[in-house]
């Protein structure tokens, strides 16, 4: 086959992967993660359930594969966040902000079977730890330019900076959310 | 049947709950939730399985049951913290104490999959609710003597202690809890 052809067929599968998983996470949002069917994704997706089980085995397959991208989506906008900003400190507070709107946007989406099940997922716990390391490593920046704290160390900061941002999940507005934020860096200030 | 009869069963009744509980705690954190069964837990509780079921109708709601007195423990526990100590700003820091001492020593117990359940579980965010109202009306005082900011809600700086904290589940040493709940004092500190 030509390479264009290949291309073609590449492309096509993405563009169905891609509609697969936004027709499911929205069928899920609406009803429920135990009251959506390969059947009834299939048709909103309109393409043959044959097709469907080509690219997934099941429902909760197809739902970690939509997690996986957001994920990765969430992590490259906070790498864009802290490429952004200029010097250490504000390189930190930029990317907590990020986290911390990611968090609250994240939340409240889906239901209890749901997170319960992303929230055994590997992948869930890698992206925590790749964002966590993120974090770290600002964190130690910012401590040697004398703008955190060196008391204690940046690993144990960032695990307190990631917590403490999750919080942003519970919060009703984007103001809260930014004194969430200012509250978790007076946290991180060094003492005197 | 005289009163001393009857309070006789209550005690026996008391006594053999508490025995199905503790049983079924170890014996889910030794074989995980999935490959723990009734049989099993009448067996090593030493009672017959009819009698098991006239207490509970199955493993789920035996970790429930169990799940409620240990939050019920911790609460009790946390309202004596308080009680001991003296001042707004030294009964937030106990509290506070506290709770990351829960937080440390009620993870990594066990698995995933009991996790999941017992975090769906209402009782749960019902202890969330009332630990975050209690570390509220500390902060409230605490702010109204000029220990802790008051640009913030109490609510909001309750919701910030509360995940924060939930970080020392992650920490491997009693010191590293002391480190974590200075954070978040310092993070609640008046501003300058």
């Amino acid at each position: 086959m030509p390479k264009l052809w290949n291309e073609t067929i590449e492309t096509h599968r993405r563009e169905v992967r891609h509609a697969i998983l936004n027709t499911t996470a929205a069928l899920v949002a609406e009803r429920g993660l135990l009251n959506v069917t390969m059947s009834q994704i299939a048709e909103q997706t309109g393409i043959g359930r044959a097709t469907l089980y080509k690219y997934f085995q099941d429902v909760e397959s197809i739902l970690r594969a939509w997690h996986g991208e957001r994920i990765a989506h969430h992590l490259a906008h906070l790498i864009a966040v802290r490429d952004r900003a200029t010097g250490p400190g504000e390189r930190l507070e930029a990317v907590l902000e990020g986290f911390a709107d990611i968090s609250r946007r994240s939340r409240g989406h889906f239901d209890a079977d749901l997170m319960a099940v992303l929230h055994r997922d590997e992948q869930v716990t890698g992206a925590q730890a790749q964002v966590q390391d993120m974090i770290r490593d600002l964190v130690a920046d910012a401590a040697q330019a004398g703008e955190v704290r060196d008391d204690v160390e940046p690993g144990e900061l960032a695990t307190f900076c990631v917590h403490a941002l999750i919080a942003a999940g519970n919060l009703s507005s984007e103001d809260a959310v930014r004194r969430l934020v200012a509250v978790t860096l007076a946290g991180l200030r060094p003492a005197d």
